[in-house]
């Protein structure tokens, strides 16, 4: 399976770094839209600008497109699925199902494949919920993220006047987990479900009381949440918060029996040292479902609701029976 | 989807319930070897002898075999698979090859579905070990089971003379399950992954001490693990050991990162009020699975691995990219 990769940040890196653990996956090249003598790969493997793409029509399998959902992917993908059997990662909830119509009518045209929205929220976390509520239809799910970083709430916290760098942390709410984890329905606000940790570089003589209400108060992204600010020196920083650790936990609890008698928890959780690393690795496991796919004869756009288990698999059919099942 | 139940143990009964749920099922009825007469259904659904379930070929979408994997499916599901589409839960793992290749080839010749070993271990559990090791190629997983009711074990406590009736729990061993979930990976042995705790009620007078020896010495069962014996009333029994709880976890440790500088732990774990309507409520979702399939033209075996999540839903691909993705 050749694997082109476009766009080469965090997720494409992972892509090349996870590449080692899939001994049947070959990387055909980095596809960039920077200067490609500019950017230098992890283990040597080539850089092409992304506007010759065209020319590895026939030399790659899958491409895995590694841009953001917000502006990078509702682009790229319907427009890559024309030439490619393409994966994206594209993780805007509430716009899935117009970024799915668009880069299904690309790829039936083409009779290409394409999945969107790969990775573990969406991806491993939406196929664990869809299990839990397939057997357990009286019930009710929760998802908790954390404790991990979160990219683009530390984003909005850089922005602010006066700070110098900054990383946020979505922690659940112990009292939460514990309920759901008992097998309780709570009914939970968003304060209630998850708490925000800020650490926060300054620049000299800012006005951190300023920052900090500023970030406490910060529609959407905090507002909601009982958030906590300490500001720490860059050295700081660099030492005690330069992973990208990330997880949580998919939780239902549904009713069994003639009279609901039975109650039964499924729990699907993550724990993440390197958030980007294993949705790398997660999307190259739907890559070769999606080659697998393609081998077939099929075409169009998928999601990972689409998939079976076994074709996400390098081994074989009597395989996974004798050895997994 | 028109359901019928082959055979009317605890399984049987846990469909019956577990088709409440289900609004899309409805039970046609239950085909019994015993005298039908002698039979009362949970919810009074008909009772029908099995030596007549031909006459049901065109009233039934698909018949769910609850019978046992030691002598009942062997026979059943390939002769069933004949005339219907079929599910079991067939669990003996060595024996998983030689019985898929059976019923294959009965459902190949008359153009039926078939899916075998549906349930959560072999089943979900299954999935959860398919998934993880697809995302993480480098690891090790482990499967811990309880704390449950094993009825294997507890039913070879009954075979032992002077034994009334027992219960034995089978209980993970809580430092290797912390250690699991802290991202380790030990080598452990049998004992050290899991103790058996029976409870038994004896007869009056009988020789408690070479019962106790009997059990903790019984080879495959015992003799491998750490086992404590406590011998209760037949009114304790009764009072606190009358569930059929059981459960567990699939863990497995990976390593990602260039030099496997990353650790990721993936966990799914089942707390389950009652085995059999649980396992029951899982059949009823693939029978779903084997129902879609089979109006799209598909025929012969599959297991869990090739059913794509999409289809154990009663949602459309809209409902569920919309709201579960």
């Amino acid at each position: 399976m050749r694997i082109g990769i476009y766009g080469y940040g965090n997720l494409g890196r992972g892509v090349e770094a996870a590449a080692k653990y899939n001994p049947d996956c070959e990387i055909v090249g980095v596809f960039t839209r920077r200067d490609p003598d500019a950017v230098k790969t992890l283990t040597g493997i080539p850089v092409y600008s992304s506007e010759n793409i065209l020319d590895y029509k026939d030399k790659i399998d899958v491409l895995i497109i590694c841009g953001g959902s917000a502006t990078d992917l509702p682009e790229m993908t319907p427009s890559l699925a024309k030439s490619f059997n393409v994966i994206d990662s594209f993780d805007t909830h509430a716009r899935i199902p117009e970024h799915f119509a668009r880069v299904d009518e690309a790829a039936k045209a083409s009779r290409k494949l394409a999945l969107i929205s790969a990775g573990w929220d969406p991806g491993l976390f939406s196929i664990a919920r869809l299990y839990a509520s397939a057997v357990l239809p009286e019930g009710k799910d929760y998802t908790f993220w954390g404790r991990g970083i979160s990219q683009g709430h530390s984003d909005a916290i850089r922005r602010i006047d006066g700070v110098l760098d900054a990383r946020q942390y979505t922690v659940p709410v112990p009292e939460a987990l514990s309920a759901v984890r008992a097998g309780e329905c709570p009914e939970l606000k968003t304060r209630e479900k998850h708490k925000r940790e800020c650490y926060v570089v300054a620049e000299d003589g800012a006005d951190l009381a300023r920052i900090e209400k500023e970030i406490k108060e910060m529609p959407n992204y905090f507002a909601d949440y009982d958030t906590t600010v300490e500001f720490i020196s860059m050295d700081e920083l660099r030492r005690d918060h330069r992973g990208m650790p990330h997880g949580g936990s998919v939780i239902r609890n549904g009713k069994l029996g003639l009279s609901g008698e039975s109650t039964c928890t499924i729990e699907y959780s993550l724990k993440l040292d390197s958030n980007p690393q294993f949705t790398a690795s997660t999307i190259l496991a739907y890559a070769r479902a999606i080659y697998k796919l393609s081998l077939r004869g099929e075409a169009g756009c998928k999601t990972v609701f689409d998939i079976a288990p076994a074709d996400l698999s390098p081994l074989s059919g009597e395989e996974i029976r004798a050895h997994l099942l």
